[in-house]
């Protein structure tokens, strides 16, 4: 049984509750922290079980019970929680991005290098995506070939309130950040070079925080491949998530998910159901399968299905198509 | 050259005519006859370059130059013109039904006997429609395995006027009389058994006609596979067809055909096209390949695609289908 | 939080206690029960915190602490288990088929009769899963309009083996009778008159035991709709599970589910997974929410989504096929 | 009558000569000159009636009963040969590209000027398949809101043979062309800027001529909207042809047409065919419709929908798209 403390109960921090006490064997939260904690979140903690509750992270990373922490806070804080967590002895689950700054991602990997016992994975949970896994499998089967074309569509339902895009990062580092993790996972390849052609389509209000809402990334993989994402913050059809690999020997694509199969033929047409609606309903699943996938490398010391390395890899990516757009030119990856 | 006179200058005589024009090489309509012929009707018939236009047929059975007949004439008169036609030294495509009595298509079959030179195919058009057609090849290839389970769904999008309906035969010899042919074809087998669960849903009027509008007809073919068509005179999204036939290997199944294959999403839903609307959209490009098949029959002296035999067992069900419904019970065929 | 004890630890007792203990918020399993439980099931049930585990149900039914049962014994103790638990003052989940004996099912409603307290609700699972609910609620909400024509495809990868078949009472009480429930939920109404067509076609030997493989059964509806049913016992590609209901407005259809969304295109074609592998895969969220509304409706006295008449008609309906099979005619319901 | 005839009896000038003969009403090649006509193809020509066949094209501009021709010759012949017809009193219809050089264009464009009576139309004849032309019409219709992200996915089949590939002007202005027409088509609107990432991923051979065969180009929209095109000279499951937009109130997308619906499931997967495999299956429909409205606008003195801003601006956004290339920047359109 690995005890889990989970620092930070927010929207997050409740999934990966609520997803380890259901869906996860062989583990469970022992222990929560988040200053700002309030009734009805602390109701529904102490209702699944948990038996420390606190404002504190640091009494989490004293227990001695706890073996492993996930890193839920806001991400300012990632990196140095992580690194307290790492030199606590613990195991560490950190949502992404593990920081906007390569600096203290390096800072990270520094204190991994000195404590090769811990087990550390970002929380890029698409990887665990059935549809995502199923392309990357299809890949690795060879049923596709050589890597030519990646495409993948993100586009979300709405985009977040103006406050919340101030300290995002931008969207490249907030939501475009899966996007890149995807292009290495499903190209099984690093990026190369980064060109941005992006705009202000949705609302203005998000370009006068001087964020962008719609963009066409494309990506030269170091493998060879080519890559475009196409990116929205606002899709009037709900939250649009596909992927689709080209390559010498065939195709694989993916199609949105749907809450049922139900079509609907009558005089307007022929009518199917909408795109589950945000990352809460359609990933789901994934946050699970990453949860044990991760509850399975600490028990068994082998490796993480996503490193410090993935971590990285996808802010550089990020802060690169932040420069393209900036300089209005292709950017290489250093 | 085969040179070909149209016997009925209604819808489908100028189908044919259209379509040998348009889409059948080494064919051409040199005469067309009716006896209530329009001036818009003479008016087409001329435009596409039909040389005698008359509105006895019998002057057509008695051109040297006529090689086939198409007899488009009204169903009751089927049979007679054709063996006329016959003994003329024409060969004929009969439209469907031949008739309604299985005695009078059975001298249509005495007829043919006595003139084995004579090509005679039935208007069986959906033999030829690629949906169909795939689903055929699929079997025929093995790829089903052994013919288990033959579903049809037939629907149309409008009823026909209640005038119609009196001389029609009712909808099995009428309609329904297509997807008997359908289910023969696509098992390669005759059937053995019909039995008809039917009501009147669509529209009273019907019902007072002594027909029905909705009907579940179970069939048991001679080569072990059951079938089950179902049929409505109204489906609020148009015209329904389609095909599954399913064996020991799998399945084989069509879909309907649509005018595009766009597909909007917005916030009511994902939308594509309605069925394409009637017979004569779905269905044009099997018009021409009918009628190629024909004409290549006929100049080669190869067999035609659809025989005497094919017409007279889909009426021979047809019958057996109003048998079933008079005397609610299963009606084993003669 | 509602106590239920557990009667039978086959496969059916054991998904209701993963699910209970996994999705089912407001329950627990606090005792099992079964007199041949192994060292394996017993250590299962153990890890899932069950507190009483023993081999006589009487215990169970004794104990106050307990405050429903789920009686997923064999079939021919359903009844008799039931009556004792309403008896005994427990709310009641049972099993599908509540009996072979429409003598013993009305047992068990007279039981149910003199305790109007108890909620027995019976194991129709797919009332619950997703696809057939959204047919439902299609229904419900006038998008179709008046039902015309219900088409149900039911197909098992594998047949059973000849043993089971022995005891299952025959495909329409083993197999069918959960799409005899679906024709009945789908239409909201009851049936009429039943007609079958049925073959041995996937394996001699089950004929060899009196029972039939693939049927394709016909159902007249109280509401005046016409429902088909289309049953194998092997389905190449798996478990094909679909309905299609169709009337005055329009039709509402749906797809088998798969594992993901993901279609390959290559030289051999455009090829997408084949369905989820069976019941088990299949069905399992639909386990869970059938469970969820049993334990909300002990718990707020309301009543249960699919009761006791539901358990009665499916098998009424299921001894009208057999009858329909051996006298070859269609069959009224009493 | 619209006389026409035909200068060029290369491929796409008997695919023209066909689809007039057989599908174009109102209509009639006259005369076609090619001066390396075979055997086989003289024999064609006669086949289907045209009366003058020579090889040199100045007796066609010569002849007066011509109205229009069709330029059909090789590429480095489309503009003079285009003038030469325009100053002859005819309509033309030219073949894409015009020409591989802007001054060339502009000459016809001068020419044009200078009889304002000529019809002059380019062959994009994408514009008029009938899953592209419902993209426009729902743009058109509003059901997308304002275009903000557009995707157009073209991929042949087979690369052509590398001799052609050195005098094709390399693939953006062979095949992307039609890319960049569709575009501006799709969005209803020019093109601002054009990056271009691409890559020798299928044939090195094409390499070695210093053109590639993959690539993702991206396009800014005067109208704002963002695009991008990806390519590739082999596609392994055949000709890929789709676009989708996606605007403020929704998104239309198209699929691949096949030869039909069939779908197979067995053992191994669900499969469908294959998309149709090239330009004359996929496009036949298209080169109909753009010469019946060719035809209409000759006759009726219309605006033709196809003119020479768009055949110009294809080739300059081609151009641009090598210069992207050759400089690895985003180039803007002058």
């Amino acid at each position: 049984m690995l005890n889990i403390g989970i620092i930070g109960a927010g929207r997050i921090g409740k999934v990966h509750l609520q997803s380890i006490t259901y869906h996860v064997k062989g583990a469970a939260v022992v222990a929560m922290a988040d200053p700002f904690m309030n009734e009805e979140t602390r109701s529904l903690i102490e209702g699944l079980g948990v038996k420390k509750i606190c404002s504190d992270y640091h009494e989490i990373l004293a227990d001695p019970e706890v073996d492993a922490v996930l890193v839920c806070s806001s991400t300012d804080t990632h990196a140095s929680i992580s690194i307290e967590a790492i030199e606590a002895g613990k195991h560490v689950f950190c949502e992404k991005p593990v920081d906007h700054s390569l600096e203290k991602i390096q800072q990270v990997a520094d204190a991994l290098e000195k404590h090769p016992a811990c087990r550390f994975q970002v929380g890029f949970n698409r990887r665990f995506d059935h549809n995502f896994a199923a392309v990357r499998r299809a890949y690795d089967a060879g049923k596709i070939g050589e890597a030519h074309i990646l495409k993948i569509t993100s586009r979300d339902p709405e985009p977040p309130n103006p406050a919340y895009i101030k300290v995002s990062g931008g969207m490249f580092l907030d939501m475009t950040i899966h996007d890149f993790d995807m292009a290495c996972f499903l190209t099984n390849s690093d990026v190369e070079e980064v060109y941005v052609q992006s705009a202000v389509l949705v609302d203005p209000a998000i370009g006068e925080q001087g964020d962008v809402d719609t963009a066409i990334i494309t990506l030269k993989m170091k493998n060879g491949a080519l890559a475009v994402i196409d990116n929205s913050r606002r899709a009037a059809y709900g939250y649009d998530q596909r992927a689709e690999l080209f390559g010498s020997k065939g195709m694989v694509a993916t199609a949105n998910d749907t809450l049922s199969s139900a079509v609907i033929s009558d005089a307007n047409g022929v009518t199917g159901e909408k795109p589950l609606f945000f990352f809460l309903e359609r990933y789901m699943e994934s946050f699970s399968e990453e949860m044990r996938q991760f509850v399975d490398a600490c028990e068994k010391g082998t490796e993480v299905p996503v490193g410090i390395h993935a971590g990285m890899q996808a802010v550089r990516i990020g802060l690169a198509a932040k420069q393209s757009v900036a300089e209005h030119r292709p950017v290489r990856l250093a």
